[in-house]
């Protein structure tokens, strides 16, 4: 059985869950909470950070990029039609470059401030940096989340999905950011009906259910959030 | 004829580079200022980073790991005994753990700083954040600096090369950011001694030698950057 190391609003985590969806694969789930720097999870993965997939007791499998393409190499041959890596490597490439867009470009600009801010800080003790969201910080992210909406919103209106004709990684990885955004309210969804028409047809995916029943203690979802005709 | 978008001492630019001569590739190189934004560069990649890659005027490949993994698809094929990535898929995935850790946490914790501040700094108009180097960011960096030698030194001291028995990107993206440093005399070398000589196994391979061959107008490279027996 694969077991996975994430937090539930951990958008990198999210990403893998909606992986693993999509390819059917059963997997156990273990929240971590990665600025407790628990030991034992530090000999699974040095660099401290989460997602973590286990396979059967074999070795870690480290970092959202890392699984993705793990998962594609040992999985991909289970959705040859709607394989979430294309086959050309000039598609791949492009499925890739907006990977490294979403993953890394918009979690740091956006959802690194907002899950950091509105969801770790309200669990972190505070010897660990717990405490009131700074509102400067999020005020960068959602100056930003417009900028990035506009960009999903570009590729959407111009393709059928948003690194070609086919549901790739870089739509998993897209919604995954925005979900985590959107539990807390943070998406401004009336802005791009691109953007929101792209992100209806991900969220009623059977791989995005089980996103959608995720509950914060003391923080209920926003109106939308389970919602699929938002 | 392929055609590499970087800086000649832009780390990542620099793993691309490595990558492109282990495979033994001619290509064309265009230095690119990325605080400029230039327009025609915006249009091949949006994010406005470096590298990019450009073959013979097909779609650009953006991203020094969509780089990586593109040569590896499209030329993995002609160098089978030293293949960059191996094929398995664990092994693959200790490979990619490394690349992220040295392209993005290395870069983020160190490198950033150290060329932001020693070179880009004294490159850009006062307009674009140019001017003197910040030494509380270098300081910074000189303690992460130490933690990652020791990390490398780890890993050097246990296998033959950083993330097994064959040379891997792995390799290449940690040598790179290594070399940027050591431009500018920023490497401790006698802090380890099984990272200095994993290096210096590096350092005198050919893809090497066109990156020893680097120069900064105004700042003379370190006395031990070119010499293999440092």
């Amino acid at each position: 059985m694969l077991k996975l190391y994430h937090h539930p609003f951990c958008p990198h985590s999210r990403t893998v869950r909606l992986a693993l969806g999509e390819y059917g694969v059963q997997f156990d789930c273990t929240t971590e909470y990665p600025w407790i720097r628990r030991q034992d999870f530090l000999m699974l993965n040095p660099a401290g950070t989460i997602p973590v997939l286990n396979e059967n007791d074999g070795g870690p499998v480290c970092g959202t990029w890392v699984i993705l393409e793990y998962l594609d190499e040992t999985r991909g041959y289970s959705i040859p039609d709607r394989r979430l890596l294309p086959d050309h490597p000039a598609k791949r490439a492009e499925v890739r470059r907006l990977m490294d867009w979403f993953l890394y470009k918009f979690h740091q600009e956006v959802l690194s401030y907002i899950v950091h801010e509105r969801i770790y800080k309200q669990e972190m003790a505070p010897k660990y940096g717990g405490g009131q969201p700074d509102s400067s910080a999020l005020r960068v992210a959602r100056i930003n989340m417009g900028h990035h909406l506009q960009y999903i919103g570009y590729l959407a209106g111009t393709r059928k999905w948003l690194a070609g004709d086919q549901l790739s990684f870089a739509d998993l990885a897209a919604a995954a950011m925005l979900s985590a955004a959107d539990y807390l309210g943070e998406v401004p969804w009336s802005r791009d009906e691109n953007t929101k028409s792209w992100y209806a047809r991900v969220k009623s995916r059977p791989s995005f259910r089980p996103l959608l029943s995720d509950k914060m203690l003391g923080m209920p979802a926003s109106p939308t959030y389970a919602d699929l005709d938002f």
